[in-house]
Formats: structure tokens, sequence, C-alpha cells
């Protein structure tokens, strides 16, 4: 008492003790004064710490059932029977597990239970060892059971996580996945951990159709969307009108969000150049090896297995992205904005339509946009990458929340454009421009213009800085370029900015190294530029930076999977493992070795054995 | 105070409030007396809380200077006072920032200074708004360094982080790099942050180098093996004995520990063959795109950057582990096992001699056995790859605390061998015997066998067994098997286990499609096998089965980088992305995307623009 009087004193919040005994429930008079004084307390801002009067009451019983009226046999029962007297809208529980796991924790299979409902209770093996009786989880279980019944929640969980101990219970009343929540009504859909299991299945027969079969289900998606159209654009006029309504998404939101005919038939055009690039992905052999006779080695792509694709405003984003996963022999989780709730409904129904023509509905599922990334990322052994499109910011927080799971996407594109001594005026000024405004939101538009020294006071930097004024362009001068200056512009707070809007940082360099030594040090390794005539210079950047795209004589825009010719885009990676830059159909592959023998074992090629290593290449056609 | 009480006694520790002014100090008298007072609380096991008598001390003078005996003027100060007049070792300042910064936190250069030596004050800058004075860092610094000086060492840690809170002080006192430490005397090397910074430019040189001049330096380093053998002898003699008289390491790790003249021998053949790899690596053209009329779109190799390999005793692992990353153009940190530390040392020398050779001899960094795991990857910006090489707890432990940096590894090996109704008893025995018995603690090694249900208590079945018995394999029944026996061997604990010893799980199926199903469930991804005589049995296990290595009729100890003839073995990942399965130097390699255009934009591609794309692929050789 002493401890929650000191603790709770930090936050100005009085308590009060209060001793309660087995027979206060039985007298109903009582009971009455007990409910008053609590409510009584309440009203007046302290809260009650409630116990056992141990000091009179005599021993528990652990025997008894809780039957009817609950009998007050330990903490669980006794703050069961007060929940539900003080018509508490939650009770929680603290323990010293998790939460309820459908068999005894540390067995095969034993899972956290999200979400407890009260017929499922057949579900669960307690076990044999565990602490039946005063706090053990069985009385527990009947406990929250028996104050569900009486229209009170309760959520199980750990009190004693170090990792958030402090939070527990604010993260229950903010409705985060913490412990198992019971509850009285079974929700109509399956949990996250279900659309997984499901997604992974399917996507394993998926993966093992013939590759015109993959290609068919996409065509059927592209037919499917122009021959429903109607249904798609009812659903996303519900959408913008419900966005509008509420007024909070800026003008350029609603434009993503809106679709029109137009735009879906450039998406099914979109849809059957992935279907024809389909047709040659899972099973292709990448490396075949003779390792001896009669033993050989293949390396076969195949799908990577569950992806999770995180999208936000844009409904297009779905088909889209479903073909990819199709295409590759994925199975996918998606998961979109609330502001697309209704567009996307649409778009998934169609999708799971075409998937039905060989039998793998299944494989796309789209998840509640009630979830939180963070608690889909718990799924860490059943998840293989995650993909998020959207902005940087998105990618970032997703970084953060993946708990190991891989994420393919920028989290930056810090872009520069290098304007060589040597550099032509004429490609200067359109690669500028064009790096600049084209559309400067884009990960690959320009962030940093970096100029070299002897082109400062030249005609060529006076038409530099004309264009980029006629074009609105907000200069930002690095500290290096400020001090050649009179007057001059306002500082760039960071040479590591990503503006995303007409605004640039413009600095100085003394040569193409140190050009290459300002990007390593402020880029963002996403796509870089040099503008010059002298082909040694140019090589001598392109060899020595170190980032995913490096240009010469060309716009930073052409960083991207369609530019580049890669069929289809997946996203651009500035990760350095698997997949970088722009990256295509193969980005969602992986690979495995088959070896096929004849009784081979390694013992065979011992010193005493008869077989010889060969290694020998073979054609992979 | 009415907190620190509570608080304490939880821990049945007493406090006592002891209350100064700034004259106390002053006074010889009075600093004796309150030395005996705190010596004696401290006697008594009672935890003194000190703070300054607000009620009667004027307020403090920020400006007058700390020097000579230092004068309270705030909680710094006094803490400083008091843990040089107690002869405290060590003073902990709990800060709401992370420690001591070089620049104002939230600049772009701003790093927190992990140890700060009394001389480096002149490399700080403080910000011009920050709280100088009272609670401020300055003062701070001023204080610690006091305190240094007479003797005391000092923390400066953020006592408000929510992710270490309750931890921090535990943290510190165990070692662990929190906050800022104040040192007296400044180590001889470098802190692992400049080894890396260090590293990574060394590597960009390294990776800029003809490939013949990255095999020179191998086979360099192989010769140096060879003609220093008795410099690498004498210091791995030294660890030995260490070990053998410390007494602690068990005969198979002592094994692993010593270097012979014959494993030098055949270490530098190895050597000399990555030499040989490392001829077409990096710069290798995998794909060209003619993407429009004079712009050619290039996707070559280049180095991953940075790689941190962390090994455990075996001190070869050390120039065979730097001759791959200088093969792959990588720079490279190592951490190896305190018990290999003198023979750690020369290899590494012999390896920074080699590679002086063309001038990259920091590309490869020694991290001290000091450093943490943990703290090292703090680094998550500047390294690139974990590759762990030792136990499948190292590698676990290691994608734990690796923050984000892709880890190249296996975590798990439990790997299958499924006996088909079809098999043929003399490939059974021969395979069975090898994928168990060859090396059980082998990753590939077989840990759960498998047996289709027809041919339980055949001939064939009686053979495995005898075969099992005869090298005395410990069996394991799973739940099935149990079933089908009157006396059954120990039922396994779990059918997810990697016994890594002579011991296995021997389970029932009814058919290939089941076998598939159960190794999905409880396998790792690794390595499993099939042994049938029918064709399409074997074909439909190896399509459908979602490992790494699928085998047929082979022993599963063929799952190996050198068996697989790729050259050399980086190691073997179960992850599912960059690579899988046996890794060879691919895996250290990445790809960037060189353009070359000669002017163009993207708008020059819009419809009233003049381009066409082409998207034409080219020849890469």
């Amino acid at each position: 008492m002493a401890l929650y009087e000191a603790m709770f004193t930090q936050y100005s919040t009085c308590t009060a003790q209060v001793l309660v005994t087995n027979l206060d429930f039985h007298d109903d008079e009582k009971r009455q004064n007990l409910n008053s004084t609590l409510q009584e307390l309440l009203r007046m801002n302290i809260v009650p710490i409630i116990n056992t009067n141990d000091a009179v009451v005599p021993p528990p019983e652990p025997n008894s059932d809780l039957q009817g009226v609950i009998s007050i046999k330990d903490n669980d029962s006794l703050a069961a029977r007060l929940a539900v007297e003080m018509k508490a809208d939650l009770l929680i529980a603290l323990s010293d597990v998790e939460g309820l796991y459908n068999s005894p924790p540390g067995t095969d299979d034993a899972k956290l239970i999200d979400i407890f409902y009260s017929g499922d209770q057949q579900s669960i093996t307690y076990g044999t060892k565990s602490r039946v009786g005063i706090g053990g989880m069985e009385a527990k279980v009947m406990a929250a059971l028996w104050a569900l019944r009486g229209g009170t929640s309760v959520v199980i969980a750990n009190g004693t996580n170090p990792k958030i101990t402090g939070h527990v219970i604010t993260d229950i009343v903010e409705g985060k996945k913490v412990g198992t929540f019971f509850s009285e009504i079974k929700p109509a859909g399956p949990s996250v951990e279900e659309q997984t299991e499901m997604a992974r299945n399917s996507g394993r027969i998926l993966a093992s159709l013939h590759p015109d079969q993959r290609s068919e289900i996409i065509c059927h998606l592209a037919e499917l969307l122009i021959e429903r159209k109607d249904e798609v654009l009812v659903a996303n006029k519900m959408d913008i009108e419900m966005a509008v309504s509420a007024g909070r998404l800026p003008s350029a939101m609603l434009k993503r969000l809106s679709l029109s005919l137009e735009k879906l038939n450039t998406l099914a055009v979109g849809l059957r150049q992935i279907a024809t690039a389909a047709r040659d992905n899972i099973g292709r052999v990448v490396r075949r090896t003779r390792v001896a006779q009669s033993l050989e080695l293949e390396q076969v792509t195949v799908p990577i297995g569950v992806l999770l694709v995180i999208f936000e405003a844009r409904p297009d984003c779905l088909p889209q992205v479903s073909a990819l996963a199709i295409a590759s022999g994925n199975a996918l989780l998606l998961k979109g904005g609330k502001e697309a709730a209704n567009t996307n409904y649409v778009l998934h129904q169609l999708t799971q339509e075409a998937l039905s023509l060989h039998g793998v509905r299944e494989a796309v599922q789209m998840v509640s946009t009630h979830e939180e990334v963070e608690d889909i990322c718990r799924l860490d052994k059943m998840i293989d990458l995650i993909i998020p499109r959207g902005s940087s910011q998105l990618v970032q927080e997703i970084q953060r929340v993946a708990k190991g799971i891989p994420v393919l996407g920028h989290s930056e594109g810090i872009c520069h454009v290098y304007v060589d001594a040597d550099a032509s005026v004429s490609k200067v000024i359109k690669i500028v421009r064009d790096s600049k405004c084209d559309y400067p939101a884009a990960c690959n538009a320009m962030e940093t213009l970096l100029i070299h020294r002897d082109i400062l006071r030249t005609p060529m930097f006076d038409q530099i800085i004309e264009m980029l004024h006629n074009e609105q362009v907000k200069i930002h001068s690095g500290p290096r370029f400020a001090s050649y200056l009179t007057f001059s512009p306002s500082e760039a707070r960071s040479l590591r900015t990503e503006y995303g809007d007409l605004e640039c940082c413009l600095e100085v360099v003394d040569s193409v190294q140190e050009a290459v030594e300002h990007i390593h040090k402020y880029g963002s390794s996403h796509t870089d530029v040099i503008i010059t005539e002298n082909k040694e210079t140019a090589e001598q950047f392109l060899q020595q930076l170190d980032s995913a795209c490096v240009f010469w004589n060309t716009s930073s825009r052409f960083a991207d999977g369609y530019r580049f010719g890669l069929g289809a885009e997946v996203g651009i990676s500035t990760a350095r493992i698997h997949a970088r830059g722009p990256v295509g159909l193969e980005g969602l592959l992986t690979t495995k070795w088959v070896l096929r023998g004849e009784g081979h074992t390694v013992a065979d090629f011992s010193e005493n054995g008869s077989m010889k290593y060969l290694h020998e290449n073979l054609p992979v056609a």
C-alpha cells in the first residue's frame, strides 16, 4: 500500500485501501454499501486498491467450483466479482505470462490467443503442471468468462514483461494487441494469423500452377476490372464522398484516391503486361552443375513466400501489387488505407474471383484496416518480406517496427546532380530542370545540386539560376556556396534534406572527387547524376560512387522500373542486399537448390571413397 | 523522498535523506563529519539520498567558474564534489539526453561520444541554445572532468529513455556502452566507429582495384601464412596454454582452437582457390539494356560495403573470411573470440601486411574482444551485412541484437530424410547413415527420419533400426510412431529439435504429401531429402517442398558451398531473400545500375517529346 500510495502520488492521485471478505458479497446491504463507497471514492478521484481481508478471512477452498454467483476464492474471482458489481467496462488481469495459450507454453504448437470467445473453451489444453487453483491460468480464465457473461470485457496480460512494464495498461486501453482479450462475439472473419496461414497454403498451390495459369488469372483480373467497372467506381465514389465530407484529405491525396474509367483502362493494360512477364519466372534454372557422376545440381527460381504489402490512399495499388504477387507465385497480405476501404474491398473481391479460376482464391488476403502494422509484424516467422508503397515516412515507420522481417523499399531519396567543369550548358539546363521539376515529390527527384567551383560566376551558372527561378524552385545554400556570396539565399538547415517539393540545396565542390565524397557523406545511395563532356571524369564518378543508380548526362528521373524496362515495378530499394535500385518481378523471387543423385553420400568422396568431384558447369537452357 | 523510500523498501533497503549546503564543504570539520556520517550509513546498508538544503541555501551563481576546489552550484557539481570526497569508484549522472555529443544533437554531424578523454574538450561544440548553467551539459561535463581529476570515473547517461529505464544503472555497472564514459587515459587504438569509417574508405579503394590486384593480395596472404608460420604457431600455442591452464574449454573447442603446419598449408591452398575465384567478380555486367537511342543501361556487380564477421574459437576463420571479403571488394570488421586473441592478432597483422601490397591496409579491421556485439550493432547505418560463423546459438543471438542490419546465416538446421514406400534398401541405409553419422554436429545433418507407414515391420525397417543401433544413434519416437509400438523409445520432447549429436527423431507418415506437410510444419527450411525409386514421387517432393535445399537419393550432408562447387563458402543461409542455402562469393555482392545518356530527360519521352523507349536487351559479354 505504501508503494501504491507513493507511486500514485507522483501523479497527484490519492489512493484508498479497501479490504473485503467473501461474506460482504452475500449480504445485499453490505454489497450496496461497498458499491456506494467505491463509487464515491471514484467520484472524488480517489483510486480504490482492493484486496481480501486476509487477517480475518479463512483460507480459500480451491476446489469449490465457480458456478452461478462467483465465489471469491482468489484475487481473480474477487476482481471478476467486483468488476461486474461495479459495471466496469474493462477488467485487466495482470499475470506473469503473456496471456492465454492454446496449449501449455513451451510445447510444439503453443500459440498465444489474441481473442478468446466464450464458446472456445474446449479448444484449450491446460498443462497438467499448471498452477490450477489460486492464481492459476484456469482459474483466471473461468473468472474472466464469468465477468464477460456479466457484461465486463477482460484482458489477461503480462505485468512483468520488462519491455512493456509501465506501458501495459495504457497499451491495452489504446486497443493494442497485448495479452488475451475475452470477447462474447466471435467476429465474422478469420484472424490475421489464420489469414496468413491460408495465404501461405493457397500460395503454395499458386506457385505450383503452370505459368500460363498464373497469366490467365492476371488477365482475368484485368477483364474483371473493365467488366465490373461500375461496381468499382460506385465504391470509389463512396470513399471520395466520405473523404470530402470529413474534409480531412488534402487535394493531392483526393486525386490519388479517385479512380476513373481511364485509370481502370490504364491499370488493365499494365496488368496484361505483368501477365506476359509472368510466363518465365518460377522454376527458371539459373545454374546447373554436374557435381559428380550421376549427381546433378540445379539452382531454380522460386517465390519468396508470403509478402505483406502496405499501401496508402492509392487504391489502384491493390490490383497492381496483386498481379505482381500472382506473377511471382507469392502469397500476399494486403493492408490498405482506411480512406479507400470501400474501393479496396471491391478490388479485393475481384482479385479473389480471378484467383478462383484456378482454385487459389485465398492466396491474396486483405488485412482489416483495424490491424496495427506493429501487431502484424509479430508474425515474423510467417511473413517473409514487407513492401511498403507510399511516402518515405511510411517506409521508415515500417522499418522501425519490422522486427527482423526484411523491408523492401527506399527510406529516403536524397538524389544529387553534379555539374562538372566540363559540362555542356544545354545538357545542364535540360537535366537539372527535369531532375528537379518533372515531379518534385518523387523519390528520384534531385534534392541537391552540386556545382564545380570553376562554374561559379560564369554565364552557365547564371543560366542555371535563372532557369530555377523561372521554375519557381526555392534555393537553399550550402555553407560553402553561402561563403562565396554577399547576399546568399537562406542557408540549408541540413545537407541531408529530402525536400520533395520545388526546393533544392545548392553547394560548391572543387572536383569530381569532392563531389563523390559529398554524396557519400550526405546522400542516401539512391540515384546520383554527373553532367560532363569528359568521359574520364564521368567514368570516375560512375565507378567510385556507391549508389544504387549512377547516371551520366541523363535526368535522375530515369530511376524507375518501367523506364529501365524491367516489365513491372515492385518498388525502388535503397537496401544493399537482395534487390537494389528499381526492382522488377525478380525482386520477388528467391532460389532453391535441387540435387538429384543415386544414393550418393559424402563418405563416397572421402580418401577411401570411390567418387571424385567434377563440378562441371552445364548449360541452363 | 517518500518515493525513494517506498521504492527502496521493495528491495528491503533503507534510505536516509542528507541535506548539505555549500558551506559544509568549506569547513574541514563539517566535511569530515559529513564523510563519517555517509560512511557509517553505507556501513549499515543505508543508502544516503543527498540534496542541497534548498530551504536555507541562497540561489546558486551560475557564472562563477569551477576552478580548484569545485564550488557547489548545482546537483552536478555537488555530485562531483561528494564523489571525490567519498573516493567513489564511479559517478553516474543521469540526464534527459543520451550523453555528450560532439556537436549540438540534431545537427548534421552530431554523434554521441562513447568515451570522452580529458584532453578532448576542444573537439566539442556546445549548442548556443544549450541550457548552459544549472544542469546544462557544459556544467555536467566540467563537473565530470573535475571528478575525473579527483580519481572518480564518470558516466553521463539518459535516465528517461523508456527502453532502458530501470536498466540504465545496471547496464552501466555491467560495462555496457550506455551514455558517455569519462576516462583519463586515451586508449592506443581507434574506436569501433573510427575503425568502421577507415574500413569503408579503404574498402572503396579495394573495390576500385584491378581484379588481379585483389587476387595478388590474397595470394600474398597465403604466402605469408607459410613464411611466418612460426610466428602464428607460437601465438597459437600461447592461446592453447592459456585455455588449458584456465581449464574452461571442452576438448572439441581446443581442437578447433589449435593450428598446425598442416592446417596452415590447407588454409593456404584454400586461399589460392579464392584468389582464382576473385578474378571475375566485381564489375561483371549482368544485364544490359538499350533504353532508347543513345541511352544505355547496365546492371553491374559491386561489393555490398562493410561486412561484420563474428566468429568463435576457430582462428583459421580469420584468413578465410578476410580472403572472401578481399575477393569481393568488401570492407571487413572482424570480431573473434577471446580464447584465440593472440593467434587472431598475428593473423590480422599478416592480413594487413598483405593488404598493404596495394595500399588498402585498413580495409580489414579487427574489433577489440571487449566490444559487445550489441554495441557494434548500434552502427546500423555503417555496417551493411553481419555474418556470424559459429553455432546456431551465436546466429540466433546476433539476429536478436542486429537492429535492422541483415544477418546472413542459418539459425537452425532441422533436416529431414523421408524414406518413401518405393525406396531402395541399400540407398536408404547408405544415405541415412551418412546424413546422421558423418558429422552429427553439422547443420546439414539429419535430425528427423520420416518413414512411410508401409515400411513399418518390413525387413528394411529392421535394417534401418539395426544400422542406427550399431552407429549408437539414440532414437526419439514421434507421437505417431510411438502409437504403433508396445514398448517405444523415449518420446521426442518436440518434433522441432536440433539434436546436433548421435540422436534423431523417428516419425511415421502416410504419404509423400504428409511428409511435405510435416517438414513444412516442423522443419527449418534448410535441407530435406527424399529416398525413393519413384521419379514422380521424387519430383513431387522436390517441387512442393519449400526448403533451401531439396535432395533426391543423396545425403543431406551435400548442402555445402565446396561440395556444390561454389568455389568458396561464405556460409549457409536459411533467410529467404538475397542468398539462400550454401552461399558462395556471389552472396557478398550486390549490383548497381549505370545509365549513360546524352542529355536525356523523361520529358523527352512525354506525349510531346521526341524520344521513344526501346528497351532492347543487349548481350552482356
